[in-house]
């Protein structure tokens, strides 16, 4: 209501109570000139009520709401179905143009302003997570494969001789597949195995610089967050190879911004050598779903020059989710989710401990990962046959527990021309078949009991069935 | 309500009103039946409150939303806002894994049946509206231009010599674009002015072929729909080119699905010469939000092979508003959209038409192309000074007029490296400037004769200010 | 936003995509400005996003939305559910106070704004139906029944020595309750038949007025629209009647006020009598559920007074739902509904008597029902058996036929002490069984036909089955 | 999805996550199948996706929503708006008929569960706070004053010589309304002053029997909760004598069923003598937005009775909000909110008492007072001049304090014919002006030091004010 509407309402209704309604307004009026003065994450969360109003706002200010609009073109933001209209609060024109997905529209003034707000608030919270000298990033709606395809097609523009990419082995498809995808050729760095962890092989790195010839080089790419017991890369040592030899280095840091350790590795890792760019998950660091990512950087030159590289618009939804959910959380909110994710993790160990010594398992050494944590599957495992450790995964499946996998020895998986040996296990031949879990962001000590519960009935189960026969083994990756 | 609630029903009502409300019921499982039969379109399009209860069945089955799910790993589907886990009717895992963006996901049994169907409809409305052989296709969570950029990777996996990718010029950034963000060389054929239109020069396409040779050819990409004076490419030419030379063809045919001529030029070129794949808009097609396309070919196996190029797992927004908006229109809608959209056609044409002779203009002649029309504006340029022309299109951009461009004469643009003159006009030097606009689907004969009363009174200011001085001259580009 | 902010969303995307966003919002807020400056139904009614801003709007002048607010009492308006508070727009406090259902909250000045502008734009609507003299009126969260109570009790008040309430015998039993609620006696006039039509008997009226006296009497109770062949009381001779008895006049005018005939009777009555209040449902004039009505009147300090005999606060549900409602439709679109629905009942006027003709039986005469039409069941019924009829009221109903209703000679009904025979057909004996159908608002002339084909099809079966045994015999009265 | 529909998913993606899925849906269905066969509160609270997916379920139940539905009646549930369809869940029909509010109504057979549960479950939440012996009850879509106008118009009929009710003072409007607008005549009792509390003077209601004759009273009529300084009334005692007399007795017990002691009293009342009905709010009991009411009683012919003397259908949307508050919070989440009360009832008196004595006023003794406690004013006010106190009421109104009443000394109010002394104090001449607050229902710690550091600025400022002048003064009555 503006002053107009106020005093109308006074005619309706005692002044004093239209003044308080007024007062109401404004303080949340105030929190919006708040959010676009700072452009930073509110200390406090917002309450829904507070992000609808905003929402609705910026809706009023796309061409396709406006009252009196005439569309003579082949892309006017209609919407034919309500539900759909709805559930984007009527935000149709997406984000970005043909220029730039960080480019704004004049058609759609409420989406733009939306979409630079996100990622002026996702640059805070990178900040706040522990990377302090992010300069710049941007929100794109593509998981972290695509977007580090992205990434390989616009160092290619700047370094066109690039042909090889250096890789330090992680067993996860589609960060090796982005490689295939971009269409350069990956050279896998075997992990080391230094007491039950894997560590990066910087040696191995160095010697296949030497070989290649650093201009024939696209750029190294390192990953920080993974399951135990492979660790997150060196990431420092990376950066300092890469800025001495100037390569670029491309950081997967899928999940690692829920983890301080992660953060504070890519910014020691920028300080003392060479970080180009970092991309990471928006579902898995911020409980949004499945579907954008966060493409981040020291240079703001670089991270535009990727923005650019995107050709033409884009979906708005993960930024729409991005952007409620950063009010929602508030940096309040945001810092006691990943306290929350620290107490948590202590307590799955405590108990997975416990669990695995019962079983005369044990948890495996992996001090360097923050968030994930290994039990070996020793006496459930022989030689001769792998059934049961596959069966135990089945049987958490069946039974609803999702995220813990069940590593078995000697799979061989081809992606490409690629054979990998010990698949999943991030190394041809690890010494023994494992269970992964992980303590991420939102998971509850609830959740570590419900898991340790049933995990301990499948393994009481499959121990039994050891000298009987087993139930069904089929498998199931997840 | 299974058969024992249904019982228990009978209990606190009088049975016959259960009944009735059980047949009701079975009523709305029945379409739901027949759509998973069938996986079509449904002939009549289905109300909300369907649409919203299949999205809840199907929500049910994704094990974010399972009620003893226990979740020990980084991505298990948790969502922090509950405005947004409702505008994602609490699906959270997004469509893919990592192995290929149509894979089934155990972890989300719901979603993975949401694109399955989606994509079956999605294939049987590209069907229907008149590319009947076409063989598969999926949808994207990309744009168009992106969608592309994962064509071409996937075509240089496929033909890895490929350098050159040779392009019937279309003044359309993001689809320039494309070429070069998948890095490759973006070999300009020129369009030949033949009356008023721009046509595909089939000729320069052979010469260049010869020149540079087929097998360094990563293909021809050729376009549909577009802005007159330019009109579809000669597909079929090109088509039969394509075929004899064993060069791949790609067709960007954006907003083509709405034209019927356009899906026939599809149609035709695959049955006598070659079309590997063809690309189109979601937004622009059936009227959801920016943010998706659809990718489609004739030989499933390629159509795979491009769905396992895109690495990880990805947004399922896109296909939940496709799948909503399916259902809502059913094949009757559709076709009814289609058929409103011609009619809408023809009154644009005729009162654009009358428009021009009021002005001492004309209409251009444009016969091929059937969605976009040409006024021509000889009377308001001069040699010395486009200030006018360009007024003109700031004018119409304050009075909400959108989607129909002024293109006036002589402008220069760069992208990548590449230098294009007279852009926007889609050739070095149009005769004349002139605007163009568009009758695109969910456009009406209302939005027509307000186009036209806005445009009327903007000519006619234009017009007197030619002897006095202009007012702004801001350039507006939407 | 404000002005403050709208100068920093000039510092994120350009100043003249920023205006025109404003441009947009400020004219939603001029239509709201509007609204509250005129107190009327707008003349063109508003989309879902207008009013969802409203609504908004208000909310948030609510104490309960306050950011600060600080409650310490027993009711805060405090909601436990977020489902509960969505579908009420976080709007807690009903609507009126201790002293007046009209009266204004203090803590809710949204609330009672949306109140008072429910009140307003009803009054207008009565109005422009065609009681063009009401002065007053007010939504009450009670159905007609209870309403009609309110305004018994108000009477009681003013009228301490009435004790007996004179009405024209209608067969719908809430409305006779009603008398019984506020504890009166009823004296039932019945009606007289002419011609086909039962109509009000004035005679007897003014018989029973001298037999009782005057004074005794705390009103007469008449009613518009009803079923045929009943048709609307002669409300202007009883109106006259009123005013040369000094009696007041309660006018149950149901769902009278989607008829110009029925608004016309009780403007007119007005004009040449006396008639101090008439009660209207909300649901069967504006579509929308079940749960209000509007209570209105010739002068306003009676209406003032009813208003204050409602003890305490109340549901603001039903104004919520009319406030919508009132502002999706505008004048524009009420006063198309009402003329749809003319000609619905002209189209089911011609198909139900062409069906009548077909089995033999007739269309009764009633011309002065505006809603409501007979087809006689004279070959269907036979003195010893009424099995046949009452067949085929249960077969309409399992065929999901609503609203018609198939009434049997002969029903004896007790209400209360009250013996009513020949009941459902306003008379202790009609010549003839027969089916009622109406064409209410919103019905279409789809309905009409779907109703005609099943009723075609129910009666070709009931008829081959007098020769033979029936079905089943189940009654259902709706 | 029915048996048959997932075989078809079957088709569409692995059986095994069908499998899950379906599980997950049984597991669903599960809960809706125990809540029918128990008619209890669930002892765990559901989630919004269980709630959401229920009210779907009985949605499709009602007629308006059946996919072949026909109306050819006056009533048929249409909806015009698609706000208002959403907000009502599509239930449109209402609950109860023409015969009695608790009747089934065949057109909407998933309204009539919603309500028949609705009821069945506040009936277990009754017994579960503490009201044991309850045996029957219903809601009602109106606030308790009009309630309790229902319950003695109903007594009306019972009892037809009964004039007079017997009503021992609270200072609340509606409630003494209600006896005005059933039309009977109030004989007021006043509360006998003991210690610092008003209490019962029940020898003044036994001289009062005596003196007007038990069989000219209709009711005895007795409240619970209530501000101190006054107190429950002695429930017992008085029901005793309704015993003894043969005379109803009716409880308001307003927002009495979340205080343990209040519902101890109804009981005990109940086992020692007679309680006829009981009347309890809806919003103040269980957080939903106004305008609703549940009716209870020891004997199920008269809660039918009652239910049966509302006259028609009514609004449904107080069920609703009943409904699925009842579901969230489950027995558990309700029992947590009664000790949660209990334990900011405590916070309170100590903190509210320790700022009493700051100021050297004091906490007056009210022990038998659960939920509202009082401050003296004692050195705010004098002899001469109030005005100090209404000002602190103002001052806390505008500083969104809501609920905390001031009441001055001297306040004369006429209600009807029927004039207050000392009106709000619930006596002629209350020792002392005071500030009462309460801790209720949904009140939270933080709540209760927000309270007490706004009163204490308030007092000190008024402090300072007594020497020089005031600020405002107007009074608001909340």
């Amino acid at each position: 209501m503006n002053p107009e509407c106020e005093s109308l309402c006074r005619k309706l209704i005692p002044a004093s109570y239209v003044d308080q309604g007024r007062d109401s307004r404004r303080s949340r009026e105030n929190k919006i000139r708040l959010l676009l003065e700072k452009r930073k994450l509110p200390e406090d969360g917002w309450d829904d009520a507070d992000i609808e109003m905003l929402l609705s706002e910026l809706s009023v200010m796309d061409s396709n709401n406006f009252p009196g609009n005439c569309g003579a073109g082949e892309r006017e933001g209609r919407v034919v179905s309500g539900i759909v209209a709805r559930r984007h609060f009527r935000l149709a024109h997406g984000i970005g143009r043909s220029g730039d997905i960080t480019a704004i529209q004049p058609k759609a003034a409420g989406s733009s302003i939306l979409s630079v707000m996100t990622n002026a608030m996702a640059l805070d919270i990178i900040r706040l997570a522990g990377i302090k000298s992010t300069k710049s990033c941007f929100v794109v709606p593509m998981a972290t494969g695509m977007s580090l395809v992205l990434c390989f097609l616009t160092l290619r523009q700047l370094r066109p001789d690039g042909k090889y990419i250096i890789w330090s082995r992680i067993d996860q498809k589609s960060c090796f597949k982005a490689i295939l995808t971009a269409g350069f050729k990956p050279i896998v760095i075997e992990n080391k195995l230094e007491g039950d962890e894997l560590r990066t092989d910087v040696e191995a790195i160095k010697e296949k610089i030497a070989e290649l010839g650093a201009g024939n080089i696209l750029c190294l790419y390192t990953t920080t967050s993974c399951f135990a017991p492979r660790t997150p890369d060196r990431l420092d040592e990376v950066a300092k190879i890469c800025k001495t030899e100037d390569i670029p280095h491309v950081v997967n840091n899928a999940y690692g911004l829920q983890m301080s350790k992660c953060c504070h590795l890519v910014q020691e890792a920028a300080r003392v050598g060479r970080v180009d760019v970092f991309v990471q998950s928006t579902d898995k660091n911020f409980m949004v779903p499945v579907g954008g990512s966060i493409i981040a950087g020291f240079d703001e030159k670089l991270i535009e020059k990727i923005s650019q590289t995107y050709p033409g618009r884009a979906s708005a939804s993960p930024s729409i989710d991005l952007f409620v959910t950063f009010l929602t959380l508030g940096a309040k909110g945001y810092k006691s989710l990943l306290q929350k994710r620290k107490d948590v993790f202590k307590h799955l160990k405590e108990k997975l401990s416990a669990l695995a010594e019962k079983y005369d398992e044990r948890l495996l050494e992996t001090p360097h990962n923050p968030i994930s944590m290994v039990m070996s599957l020793e006496k459930f495992d022989s030689e001769a046959d792998s059934k049961l450790v596959t069966e135990l995964g089945s049987m958490l499946f069946t039974r609803c527990v999702s995220g813990a996998r069940v590593v078995p020895r000697g799979v061989t998986k081809e992606i490409g021309d690629h054979v990998f040996q010990g698949f999943q296990s991030h190394t041809n031949s690890y010494p023994c078949a494992y269970l992964t879990a992980a303590a991420a962001i939102g998971m509850t000590k609830d959740d570590v009991d419900l898991f340790i519960k049933r995990l301990d009935k499948v393994l009481a189960k499959v121990q039994k069935s050891k000298d009987g026969n087993g139930g069904n083994t089929q498998t199931v990756e997840t």
